[in-house]
């Protein structure tokens, strides 16, 4: 494995291409965008005009992505899969539903590609830091060959299953417990500030007791901020609690409480914050008791 | 402050009782059972008949019996509080509803005592250690009179507020986060476990990410056992998160997550597993999936 075409150099995607360029791959990547293009130059990897430029003979497809629909139109839309190498892996990286993972997975076998699930938690800090945790799932030799390439951007690479789906399935269980704590940490901390505790008290006894989460720990003091930094915002858990319930829907298990978050999490967004750092899920429960917030 | 009736010897007011003891207070216990009215005789309190016998010209009466309704009983049933030393103190370290304990400090000031609200959060092996967490609200005077009794049972003392109640809610809002937590792992767990993941690698992953909480760590492994050792029950926080909705009733808050998690506790209750380690609020999960469970 040598040649990667790398779709997507948002965000997240740039900083892997050039972790992976870095790696020692030859990179060609590829974005609608001339900035990460001439970026990812810049870092040593090469620019493609085009998806079948990026893809053409390579070893293996990277896709960072926006979502499972973006992934298909590159794979898909104007036929740049078939430009691989014929032994070539396709790596999903975006987060998207089980469902569409595994219907996109039998679409790219169906070519003759393997198929790699691989979704990632880390955030922008992890995907430059190379250090993301990566959640794999598909055939052990489609695994083992992605391998080299999962070690250039990972600092935790797991796999959690043979069936492309199930690192999405991870991925949807590990924002369930992100999205329900962090709404969770605002429905408290909404009790004791309508009861007038001293909140910076509060703050330090559950921080560190059995009432902690990483979410309340990190979040928690921008709760209590007018206008706090935006770390990460409210419409990414409007997407990714989204993502969560359909993965629910799709293996018919309820999940009333990841449910109720998001709720909380659109109530927020269609006030028109969607924009504002996710810690002001906790203006949800202010409206709730009626005020300004 | 040097003589103290301690009412209530239970798991956690006996070894508190003895920690009082070491502290070179003078500990006049009473519980209604013998057996840990000698275990006090043993580590050098004294043993009371009587709540009268326990209270009788005390600096403070320390109460760690099961609810408000017993506290009520305690100090008012029989008239006990009235053989006080007329400048004594009342510290309530029981879980209540914070309502309650508003009352019971009126009650109690009516008398011409203090009172100090001070639950505790750390449970049996916070108590014998003494490194309970203590949240305690009342006024300065009160709060500076108890220092030493609090410091004499707690690794950590904070004030959370002046007004009777507010430890209540303090402890209400540490409970809330526990419980919520405890079913959010279920849900994430339940939903992995649905979808076929390797269970021990889910869990791994999301004990170390973002997604983490104190509860999923230390009771995710458990949910994947199937009798799992009781370290605390099912019907504890069939109780704990009964008192945190009370809380938000009383203060006319909506906790909806807090609700929801009751709900699964309750229907766990409800089958007959009161008593089993509340790890098993997983079960909730797998009923709701119509498996046996």
């Amino acid at each position: 494995m040598k040649a990667i075409g790398f779709a997507g150099l948002g965000s997240m995607g740039l900083p892997m291409a050039v972790n992976l360029v870095a790696s020692g791959f030859e990179v060609r990547g590829y974005d609608p965008r001339p900035e990460p293009r001439a970026a990812l130059v810049s870092a040593g990897g090469i620019a493609a005009t085009s998806l079948e430029a990026a893809f053409d003979r390579a070893d293996a497809a990277v896709l960072m992505v926006v979502d499972a629909a973006q992934a298909d139109a590159v794979l898909f839309g104007a036929g740049a899969i078939t430009a691989l190498k014929p032994s070539a892996c396709v790596v999903l990286m975006s987060t998207c539903p089980p469902e569409a993972v595994a219907a996109l997975a039998r679409r790219v076998e169906h070519h003759g590609f393997g198929f790699l699930d691989a979704p990632v938690s880390g955030g922008v800090a992890g995907a430059t830091a190379a250090s993301l945790t990566i959640m794999a799932a598909g055939a052990a030799e489609v695994f083992a060959t992605c391998l080299p390439v999962l070690r250039a951007l990972g600092g935790k690479v797991l796999r959690v299953g043979s069936e492309p789906g199930q690192g999405a399935t991870a991925k949807a269980v590990n924002q369930l417990l992100c999205g329900t704590h962090l709404a969770a940490a605002a429905e408290a901390l909404s009790l004791a500030e309508r009861l007038g505790l001293d909140m910076a008290v509060m703050l330090d006894i559950v921080s560190e007791s059995a009432a902690a989460s990483w979410m309340l720990r990190d979040r928690g003091p921008r709760m209590l901020q007018a206008e706090p930094t935006v770390t990460s915002a409210v419409d990414i858990f409007v997407k990714d609690l989204g993502i969560v319930l359909e993965a629910g829907r799709g293996a018919r298990t309820a999940l009333p409480l990841a449910a109720i978050a998001h709720q909380l999490f659109l109530s927020v967004s269609g006030r028109g914050l969607g924009t504002a750092d996710d810690s002001q899920v906790i203006r949800a429960y202010r409206s709730l008791r009626g005020e300004a917030s």
